[in-house]
This record gives structure tokens, sequence and C-alpha cells, in this order.
């Protein structure tokens, strides 16, 4: 199994831990130390030997951070994780709302003049502390660059991850790695830059061409990388990973060990391109007035994926569409109260383990069954594991990283009979999720112009839910990639080639969730008989193939252009995954796409 | 008649105007001079002394610039005007497509090193200024303020406009002047200023509940203001235009003459709000470091209409409204053939005219059949009057000044019998529009994020069209008040009160226009049994009552929801604007919005 139901918050391990890191504090003449979720490289997921936060105070969500001072700590986090900290965490720890809550307002509130607070300067960006020290102007608090007192004081920190480096194959990249960087080293010639750094693993796996395993759920290598404006790559990573992969890098990668990053940086003839929102300070002020300010050269190329990763990802859904259409025939076929959360997740796992090219799966699968599905992030565990009741909805979310793709998926399914409230909810996310799955739009809108499209029925009926409507999803890489969103607050272009998430949602607390996702990808719409001819308009190719309970749709609610976008639909979830499952599951899956 | 249908451009007064100009120049040492369309006040319309684009070049546009140097004279214009201004300016006048070439960038293409190019800085904003000197910096192009040399040439330039200052009653306004002042003063306390600057005509006129006639369309007077921090406002305009209002204007408003106005400026102890966008460089000036930026103090407060103002618009909307079914009706009963678009426009201004509070027209009507309706700003003059003819759609947008409010209405009408593929545009359309009309949506979105709702019928058939979709309007003020838009560009949050126009359309060029237009109030949403409870949301209250066209709809391709929002939209429409008008028009006005 690759996901465990451990409790792994030990609130206990908390306050001696605080107490050594106030030692260290004294010692370092320091009168506070922030602790990040982050590592140097700004992912979602961190390796064991990153966990600091975790390891120190307890919280294991996936954003949010400890500023510890002499007599308080505050462990800031934001509106998803308000219960759990307080379940999470000691009481010698203080919960922050944030970002209601600036670091900043708290440090002022709680520190007099003259207070220094120390930070590691790896694991904080160029753009994090230019805002924290901004709104600290005048106050004569200052922020401090320290070592890691975390790091100090972690007898068995578990060492760096040394996962070995695979190629990933050109029949999934679709173009080589010389390609990609002199593609890259053009738009840096343009912009006069002579280098660009990138410090994100999944940047430095994409432009590359290769896969790691240093980060669970993420293929990547922990790595930094200096792109120069010839093409070439100076890779800072540990060699020893990558045995056998001379040939692949070639003469224009050169390969070196970690420690040599920031003299290698410090040495760059600039200007060289910086993203404030990824790198470290410490890459910052290593290059001094070198630094400019630019866009993370991969991160749009990266994003907006060529035809092989596009038909990758849509082999990858197929395959795992079987996998879902193999679960939820399963599913119904068990008695109602007979199973629970942990193990809808590990029989879902088990039927994606049967493909050879699951690698593993792209984030912790959500089972939340009645009240837990309204819980939006909820991680099933040994102590909240809930049975399937009659009258449930579970939220089921999940996916996996298959070597030609990168699946995330949910489905909301009917145990017994539901609420009829339940069911005209589900019936509105659906006609939102059609509605943004049929859409075509004029070339250069962005998320934010789109987003209400998703949500509208909901709206008519005084509803709404608390996520944004999509996100990006990398090929073979993070499930969450930027820099495209279905979000009110995304205003990055959509562009063919980019895979995005469009999964609205409803959720009543105490009651039921629902949530209904599938992944497109932007592509440029086919030409239609009442078109305008000069408009140029791009519309969305549907990637995942599994049913949507039919138990829960009223199909009255349905406007006609949407039941009949949902039967066509249906039609071609039996049609390319009904060859691909057993027997069983065909029988059920024709019955489960039947037209409403 | 309020619109004239003359021909006011005169390419052949152009060229020796221009050579004066120039002589001016000379004189003054500059190497070019700015001629922009704006007056000092930087509205939409100006007075007839200011129309010194037009009374140079021959140009009528309501936007875009004129920058005359030694040897070319750019006169920049946007996409709307591209084939406007062709006809209108001599041949010594050159046509630049703007925004896409700036002007900053068309003055280092024309200009050596050392151009000093003159403006007027009563009629450039501050952010305008800052804006070009900071593109022209370090190319030894210098921008030099002076004075405006077309008044210089200008022999019978008119007089500046002498409207009677008129008190707006309390009874349309809805709030003493006293108590805006006092609510508006609290905003400068607050944030810490001493007073702010107005130059809108529009908000002075809201602000001390009073209406002129300055600027044609526009119930207005010329003048400037400083609010004070204590509530205190100090006008700058003509003293004698207020005869009569010293009761209304109180001891807390101090009239002075315009001329004392920047002297004033120059002794206030900062800090003074001035809102870069509307303010004139010349004022920044006098104000030197006193001068902090921030919002134009009336813009936001002026857009949220209180109870009174929505009400009003309400009223002035239902009579407004028997005046377009009168009209409709009327140009029904007209044999096809027999009508042009200018005598279209003179009718309906006369059935507006019926109504004793009507002031003025709120615009000039568009009134485009056949292809002038693909023209989006249309103007009929003598010379473009077209005939009405069998398959024509023509487009009638047009509104009316009226006491208690300001309308803007767009009905798209079917001479004899129109294109199916018209008939299905305007489905199209009018599905985009009733979807925005009955939108719910949570507090705190802008314009950006729910503009796609009213497109979307478009973009499904690969159709689109080439502005925003809805406008700000005011209460017996500007028909396009800022801030909100609904537009992609817009992201100001919609707020109850704001009053905004929804008119999606289609333009075919060289074939036909639609356009469907109704006025909408945003207010707080009523509460609905499936609503979440804590979820505060808004929706639209429709202003505008008049038939549309049902001979142009075709029922299938309306969804069961919208056609029953347009059927009880028309029920509406019989029952409130049935008793107003003529036993004949009540006749038609029953057919006209039978059920569809």
């Amino acid at each position: 199994m690759f996901q465990s139901f451990e409790v792994t918050a030990r609130p206990e391990q908390g306050p001696p831990r605080l107490d050594a890191l106030r030692a260290q504090m004294s010692a370092a003449a320091l009168d506070g130390f922030i602790v990040p979720r982050a590592d140097a490289h700004q992912g979602e997921y961190v390796a064991a030997r990153d966990a600091r936060l975790s390891w120190l105070t307890g919280f294991t969500g996936s954003a949010g951070f400890c500023v510890v001072l002499g007599d308080v700590a505050g462990v800031f986090i934001d509106g998803r994780y308000r219960t759990q900290v307080k379940a999470q965490v000691a009481d010698v720890y203080t919960p922050v709302p944030w970002p209601e809550v600036s670091m900043a307002a708290w440090l002022l509130e709680q520190l007099p003049t003259g207070g220094r607070v120390g930070f590691d300067p790896w694991l904080h960006t160029v753009e994090q502390i230019a805002k924290a020290q901004k709104a600290l102007e005048g106050s004569g608090i200052e922020l401090v660059q320290s070592a890691n007192l975390v790091d100090a004081i972690w007898d068995d920190q578990p060492a760096p991850p040394m996962s070995a480096a695979k190629v990933h194959p050109l029949e999934f990249a679709g173009e080589s790695h010389d390609d990609k960087r002199v593609r890259l080293a053009r738009t840096l010639v343009e912009a006069g830059e002579a280098a660009a750094i990138i410090t994100l693993p999944d940047s430095i796996c994409w432009l590359l061409n290769m896969r790691g395993a240093d980060i669970e759920r993420n293929p990547v290598l922990h790595g930094f990388a200096i792109l120069h404006s010839n093409g070439a790559v100076d890779l800072f990573s540990e060699p020893s990973k990558y045995a056998g992969l001379e040939a692949h890098l070639g003469g224009d990668v050169h390969l070196h060990a970690p420690d040599g990053f920031l003299d290698a940086v410090a040495d760059l003839q600039g200007p060289v391109r910086i993203d404030a929102s990824t790198v470290p300070q410490i890459v910052a002020d290593a290059l001094g007035d070198a630094a400019v300010a630019g866009a993370e050269p991969c991160a749009l190329p990266k994003a907006c994926k060529n035809t092989a990763e596009v038909e990758g990802a849509a082999a990858a859904h197929l395959r795992d569409g079987a996998a879902m259409v193999e679960m939820l025939c399963w599913l119904d076929a068990q008695p109602i109260g007979s199973l629970t959360e942990t193990q809808v997740v590990s029989q879902l796992e088990t039927l994606r383990r049967r493909d050879n090219g699951l690698q593993d799966i792209s984030f912790e699968t959500i089972a939340g069954t009645g009240p837990n599905g309204a819980i939006m992030h909820y991680r099933v565990t040994e102590e909240t594991d809930s049975t399937l009741e009659d009258g449930h909805l579970i939220v089921l979310d999940s996916g996996g990283q298959y070597l030609d793709g990168t699946t995330d998926i949910t489905r909301t399914i009917a145990i017994g009979t539901p609420p009829a409230e339940a069911a005209e909810a589900f019936t509105r996310v659906l006609s939102g999720m059609i509605a943004m799955s049929r859409l075509r739009w004029p070339r250069g809108l962005a998320g934010s112009h789109i987003e209400a499209i998703g949500r509208m029925p909901l709206w008519l009926a005084g509803q709404d839910f608390d996520h944004g409507l999509g996100h990006g999803v990398g090929a073979y890489l993070s499930v969450h990639e930027g820099p495209q969103r279905l979000s009110r607050v995304s205003h990055v272009p959509l562009m063919p080639g980019m895979i995005l998430s469009n999964e609205p949602g409803y959720y009543r607390e105490g009651a039921f969730g629902i949530r209904i996702e599938n992944l497109l990808v932007v592509q440029e719409a086919p030409a239609l008989p009442s078109g305008d001819a000069h408009r140029d308009m791009l519309n969305w190719r549907t990637l995942a193939f599994a049913p949507i309970d039919r138990r829960l749709i009223v199909p009255d609610m349905l406007a006609p252009d949407d039941r009949a976008w949902l039967n066509d639909y249906h039609a071609q979830v039996a049609a390319k995954i009904g060859p691909r499952v057993t027997p069983a599951a065909k029988e059920w899956l024709d019955r489960a796409t039947a037209p409403v």
C-alpha cells in the first residue's frame, strides 16, 4: 500500500521539542524562529527529512507554518485546518487563523521593538521575505537569517531522499531535453538574460526528461539547476542518483554535487532570472545585483502539454477509468453497512496496482462517507474510519501516477437511498460540471473569467462551495501544477495543452459532501457552421471516463443539452472502458451508463 | 429635437487650422503639441468650447487625441473609429491605431532626441502624464506644460457653458448633501487625509444634490471642488449659475469663482487625496508633496444607489417603457420600406418628450438598420440615413434623462421576414441576456467574474461580440458611470444599489446587428428554501420593461427555465406598461407579450 491510515500526529512530542528549540534560540540570541511547512523547493509534499513543521508541532496539514517566540508559539493555519490543528497540537501551541492574521501583524503584536526573528533562508522565497520585511518596516522587529534550529535539535532526522533517477522516455515526453533547453534558452536570450535559476523539482524533471521518487506522490528528484542562455544546464543534485543516465543527459547537462550550488550561483555573470515566488532568499542573496525578476522559465512551457503528453494522459485515463469502474462495480456489490472508508481506499489502490504503469498514487485518496464527505480535505485514519451507511453519499477523490500520465478523478456514490436534497444538490453540481465541460470560449481568457460557468446552477439555488473549480495537473508530475487554475483569482490565460481538473462540489457540514471531477485538456475548438470566421476559440477535451452515479441525478433538473451531454459521455464511457474490464464489471457498466 | 443628424465633420477646415497651430508651436519653441478629446473633467461628452479635437481635425469620436508635430499630425483612434476617422479628417492627418501604438512609442519613432512636446496640463490626468513620461524616460524627448495652443488660434471658440444650477430634490436624491458630505468626510478622517480634490462634474452634482445642463446629454455643471475632512466643501464654479441656491447649499458649501481653484489647492495643508486617473496634472503640481493617491471619494458611494434613487430609476423606466411600447407599436404599423432611420429616431424622441420629466436624451440614439446595425456605435446622419427594408433587423439603442432617473434600453426589431441565421443569433443573444438577468452570485464578485454568463450561448455557437456586457449607469447623471462594469477587465466588486446595463449583442459586418439591453440593479438576493444559511448572495432586479421581439425568437433554442423567465418578464411588461399606453398600443402590447 502506498497509502497509510496511521495517525501521525503525536501532540505529546510537541512540548519537549519546543523547549529544545527555545534553548537553541537563546543560544543564537534570537527572540523567535520560523518553521515553515515548505522545503527549499516549495512543493505541496515534502520529504520526511523536511517535515519539520509536523515533527515539531504535530500538525500534518499541507500548508502553514509555526513561529516560535519565547513565551508563545503560533501555528498559522488556513480555513481548511482549523479543526484538525486542535486535535494535532499540544496546548503549548497557539493556532493562529491565517491569512486573516499575517505573520508580520502577529509579530508586531507579540514582540517588542528590537525583536530578532530567525529564519532559514533556504526555506523561504524572495517574495515571502520581502512581503514580511515590508510589513515590519519601521517596527524595529528584524528578520534574521539563521542556521536551521530544528535540524539542530532533530537527532534522528531522516537522510535526504536518494531515489534513482530514471529516463522519462521521449515516447511520453514528446520533446527531447535538448530541444526543450534550446527553446527555453531562446527566451532567455530574447529577454537579455544570461541564465535562469530553477529550484522546482518538477520543472527540472520536466526540462531534463527524467523522473524520480524523492517525494512521495511526486515522481521527482530533489535538485537545483542553472539554465544558461546557450542551452546548457548545471544540475546540482546528488550525482550517485544518476548512475546510468550519462548518455541521456549528454554533453550539455553538467552534474554537480548539491553543495556547489550557491558558489556556482554567486559566480554567475548577470542578468540572471529568478522567480521571486519560488526561489529561496539565499539564492537571491548569492546573486546580488545580478538577479532580475521573471517568470519561472519552465512553468508555462511545462503547463502546455504537447501531443505525446496529452495522448499519454488520455491513455493513462483509460486504464485508470477501468480501475474506477471495477471499483464502483465492487462497491455496489457489497452489502450496505459492511464497508468502512479504509477498505474502500485499500480496494481502490489494489485495483489501480494491477496496472504495470502505476508508480504511485497521485495523492492520498479522499474517501469520506456521510458527514466525513463534507470535510473537503478529509484523510481517513484508523481513528476516523467510518462505516458506509444507508443514506450516505461517499466522496471518492483519488488518482494515480502512471508512466504516461497523472490522473485525478472524483465520483460521489449513493449508499442505499440518499436524501432528496442530496440528489438535488448533486444534480446542480453535475449541471455545473457539464456546463464547464461543454464550454467553448475566446482565446485569451483565464480561469477567473469562466469559473462562474461551473458554479451557476448552485448559485441559482443559493448554494456554493468554498474551493476553486479546478487546478492544473502535470504530465506524470505533480497532481497540482501551476500556473493555470479554474479559480476567481487566476489571471493566467488558458492555452492549448493545459490539463485542468473540473471539480465542482457541495458540502453540507455534518450531513454530506458531493464532488464530481474529470480532468480536461484545453484544445483549439473545432470550427462550427455557425461560428464567426475570425474568432480564435478554445474548448475542452475530456480525459476522464467513469460513470457518474445515475441514482443521484434528478433528470428533470438537467437542461436538455446537458442531459444530452451526459448520455453521450456515458455512451463513450461504455465504449472506451467496457472492453477493458471484467465481464461482471462490463455488465454493471452497461447499466450504470444507460441514458437518463 | 435634442438629436441632430447634421454631418459635423468638415475635413476641409483641418489643413488651415493645422498650419495655424504649427505657427503657434514654433512661436512657443515646441516640436509638438497634444490635443486630447477630453476636457478638464475627463467626461465622455464635452461642451462645445472644449471640442478642440473635432474643431482641429474634424474627427468627432468620443475618444482619441491628436499629436501635432512639425511634419506629421497623428490622430490616435481606437478600433471603433478606424473607418469613421478616414471619412472625417483631411489627409494632412495620419490615423494611428491606438492603443496598439502608444503615444510614447509613436513619439520615439517620429521625434529626435531633444524633442519638446507641449501639453495643456488641465486636460491630461496625472496618470496619463506619468505613464507617458515613464515610457519616454531616457529618450531625451520631453513633455512640456504649455498654454493651450488650440484656444490661441480658435477665434470664435464658444464661451464656457452657463446653465443654471437646479436643486436635485431630496425625494430623488434620497440623502441630503449634508449627510453625504459628513459621510465622505469620515472616510477622509479615517484615511488621515485633510481634504480630497473632486474634478468630475457628476461627482460634484451627486455630492451637492444639484443638476445642470453644461454638457449635452449629461445633467451636470462644470466645476471643481475641495472636500474637507470636516465635511465642508469649497466649490469653484461660475457663481452666477447658482442664483437661488444659497439656502440649498447652506453654510458649509462655499462658492468661489473658478479661477480661484488652483490657489486654493496650493494653500491646502496635506495630505490631500487625488485620484490619479481623474485629476488634471496641474492640480497635482499645485499640491506638490501634499498629494496622496486614493480613490475618487464620490465614485463608489455614487455608484451604490440608495432606495430613493433605485425607486426613482424604476419609476423613470416605467414611463420610458411606455414610450418604447408606443414606439414599437408605431413602427410595426408603418408599411415596410416607408421609413428611414432618422424618422425612427425622431419619432422615438417625440414619444419620450411627452413625459414632463424628460430633460434630455441620455445619449445620441443609435438606430441602425440592416448593415448599419453591425456598426456598434452608429450615429445616423443625413448622409448615412438608410431605409428599413424587408429582411432587416433594426438595432434601436436609446435612453432618456428624467428627473428621477437615467434610462438606456436597446431592442432589436424585425422588419418583414429576417433571415433564419439572424433569428438564431438573436435567440442566443437573448439566452445570454436572460441568463445574466436570472443570475444570483456570492457577494464579493466583480464584473470580470460573471460576464461570461451573458456570452456563453454565443460562445457555444462559435460566436461572440466585441464590447463589454454592461456599464454602470447614474441616477439622473451620466449614462456611462463607473467604477462598476460587466466586463472582463472590471475588478470592482458588485454591490447592492449599483445599476448596470446587461446588453449582449451580435454583429455580422455588412449584414445585420443585434443587441438586447435592459438596465438592472444589484440587490441582496432574497432567501431560498434550498439556500445555504451562511451565504451572502446578490442578484438583479430588472428595471426596464419593454417587449422583446418574439418574431426573432426560435423558441426551441431557449432552455425551459429561460423561456419561463421570458414569459414571466413579458407578463410583467404587459401588467406594468399596459395601463400607461394608448388603447391601440395596449392591444399591440398584449400580442407582443404573449407567451412563447
